[in-house]
């Protein structure tokens, strides 16, 4: 939700504008701050901001986007594992990309064409377990299972059409690293002689769509080596969110996941059914993460208009939450895992606003959630990794350090 | 220019009394904040302050203060090179410290003694490289170059007029240290021998000026192991101050050094001449360090009254920068290395102001530049290693962490 200040709205913020009752109430019943997700300046990733959020040190813990996303899309991800993002793509014979989404090909097309890529047969220096699974559209995730694996390896995918796949290169002289870019280019080329064949893309030429005859990857990574939400504080948490990558975190974290009937991950996605379901969920949980990924695709789309009318929209459900829940006994944070801008149209590293309602929080004078009006609240200036001890502090799970 | 409140302005500070309108317009069309320089409460020298402020970790990178100081004045010095601040001083007989600036002797004469200390030949188990350069009066560099030299030596410098020059010490049980120590110790001898039946020296006696026939060490220490800000940030930084110590922070940052005609380091420095070096350099950098030592130097002197002064000639000058300083795209920081003291007379841990304007910064409601008003600012409380990733963050040099 969080942004920079915006010239056509006079200076103001998406927040500062939007109308949005709930939120302000929030602010006003509670106390407010501003919260570097990691640190001053530094523009988060989804995933470090979520790893921050639980109450991780995302600079140490951090392993790479690859095994968070797999997991998040319920693929299963073991400790030696490396996981890949991917994407069906459309090269042409010269292996020059020319869709890197192949045309943000249907689930049911990259369904049937993921089917064709399980279990490749490698030489057997090479041979290792495989699981590829489509996800969202043309997004899929690749997964390696074998001894000796490495993440230090660099990207197929060379993030532009027009240019050539790339070879996957060892990132330090470790055997593990060449290891495993070895594997890597190998399956690639496999998945190539594969899909360029495949009836579906024989099919989708037919119909003029391209061909989603390569896989390109990206992020290798494995799953952190992170305690349970539930090991350190001794909570019952769950995760209401549709994005893999928020989901993967909260899964490495030991939270359970909770599938909502109409929740995408887009501006379009059911915000009522979330809120009900979180409703729902502070029932029988003791820690319940709602996410939302609406307003950061609007920044991402550059879209003012939109953006305003998700605010409102989360605004509009938040009430929902608010009348819902026993706030005599219940605490209540808002907040954003990044500010993104509407100008640069990308993640920043400018603090986020945050706001926490609740029995005994120390009320301070803030009355609008927004990032300029909440940089005046009690909380100060904090880190993201701090919110977590302050909620679990607030509801009775905090251990004393010391006697 | 940060101060703590004085008695005689009615528990103000220099900041608060000032006319300043230039940072007060920084202040107002700016977002506003406090600083620990190093850490809350802790007295930053020049030196690890702009580390700080360059964005280095100054407790981790700091090794000490006279290779900085050396290769701010010009001199090069190696990885394995060890440096020292000197001072010309006067001694009697009994190596009593008499006066530890040699009446401030003038550049003409310490350069010419310091020709003399060039290329000293010492036993062969001690033999180095020797390099000692005057730079501004009685202040001086020692540089020596050997293999296994340690910066864990003690000061020859006894520190106060009346005592004994001290015998250099190893600070720990290394052959390193050890080794050092008797080098400097019998440099030193060698010096004095020459420096004592010194023409110049001579002349000096008869024309009733104190002889400089003693070198006097301290601070011994190594350039800090740092990466350039180039390779970190991706920017063209240039230097435009004439402090040799903050010179040379600025170039182990790998910043271009501007010389700027009439600008001392002092009181009597030529303001404008820095602030249109500013300008000019913002045209073809991406970011200018402008530091102005005088506000410290009265601070030092415990004068009031030219603290007011100087804070008043650099806002003055300040105001062509924002004039002459496209403000729609260029961000314009205003903080001080570290408070000072004008009752103390030294470096205090109190936090500084910080102001920074520019297109997309969230403005506050502060409208003057001092100590307390800055704290009510947006920035809140932040750490002067900060400073540097929020300015990346604003011009777009930040890399984002995870995905």
């Amino acid at each position: 939700m969080a942004d920079r200040p915006v010239k056509e709205l006079d200076r103001r913020t998406p927040l500062e504008v939007a109308c949005k009752p709930s939120l302000n109430q929030i602010a006003k019943t509670g106390i407010c701050g501003i919260m570097d997700v990691i640190s001053p300046g530094l523009p988060p990733g989804s995933d470090t901001a979520t790893l921050a959020l639980l109450g991780y040190d995302a600079l140490k813990v951090y392993s790479g986007r690859g095994a968070l996303e797999a997991i998040g899309s319920g693929v299963e991800v073991l400790p030696s594992d490396v996981a890949f993002r991917c994407n069906f793509a459309t090269v042409n014979e010269d292996l020059i990309v020319l869709d890197r989404r192949a045309g943000r090909i249907v689930n049911k097309d990259a369904a049937k064409l993921a089917e064709s890529l399980q279990k490749i047969k490698l030489e057997k220096s090479l041979d290792a377990r495989t699981l590829f699974k489509n996800t969202i559209q043309h997004r899929a995730v690749l997964v390696i299972r074998k001894h000796g694996l490495s993440t230090a390896v660099s990207n197929s995918d060379p993030g532009k059409v027009g240019e050539k796949v790339l070879d996957v290169k060892p990132l330090n002289n470790s055997s593990e690293a060449k290891l495993t870019a070895k594997i890597v280019n190998r399956l690639l080329r496999e998945f190539h002689k594969i899909l360029k064949d495949h009836r579906v893309n024989k099919e989708r030429v037919k119909r003029g769509l391209p061909p989603a005859n390569m896989i390109l990857c990206r992020g290798a990574g494995t799953i952190p080596d992170i305690k349970p939400l539930s090991q350190i504080y001794g909570i019952r948490a769950v995760c209401i969110g549709a994005t893999p990558l928020v989901r993967g975190v909260c899964k490495a974290a030991g939270m359970k996941l909770t599938d909502v009937k109409g929740a995408t991950g887009t501006p379009q996605t059911d915000y009522m059914a979330k809120a009900k379901a979180t409703v729902q969920a502070l029932k029988t949980h003791d820690y319940v993460l709602l996410h939302v990924k609406a307003p950061d695709v609007a920044s991402h789309d550059g879209n003012l208009k939109q953006k305003i009318e998700i605010i409102e929209k989360i605004d509009h459900v938040l009430g929902y939450v608010l009348e819902n829940t026993g706030l005599e006994s219940t605490y209540l944070a808002v907040t954003a895992d990044h500010t993104t801008s509407l100008v640069t149209r990308n993640h920043e590293g400018d603090p986020v606003p945050i706001a926490i309602t609740g029995p005994y929080v120390r009320r301070d004078d803030v009355g609008e959630y927004d990032e300029r009006a909440c940089a005046k609240g009690g909380l100060n200036r904090i880190r993201g990794r701090d919110l977590m001890p302050i909620l679990m502090n607030l509801i009775g799970r905090a251990k004393k350090f010391g006697a």
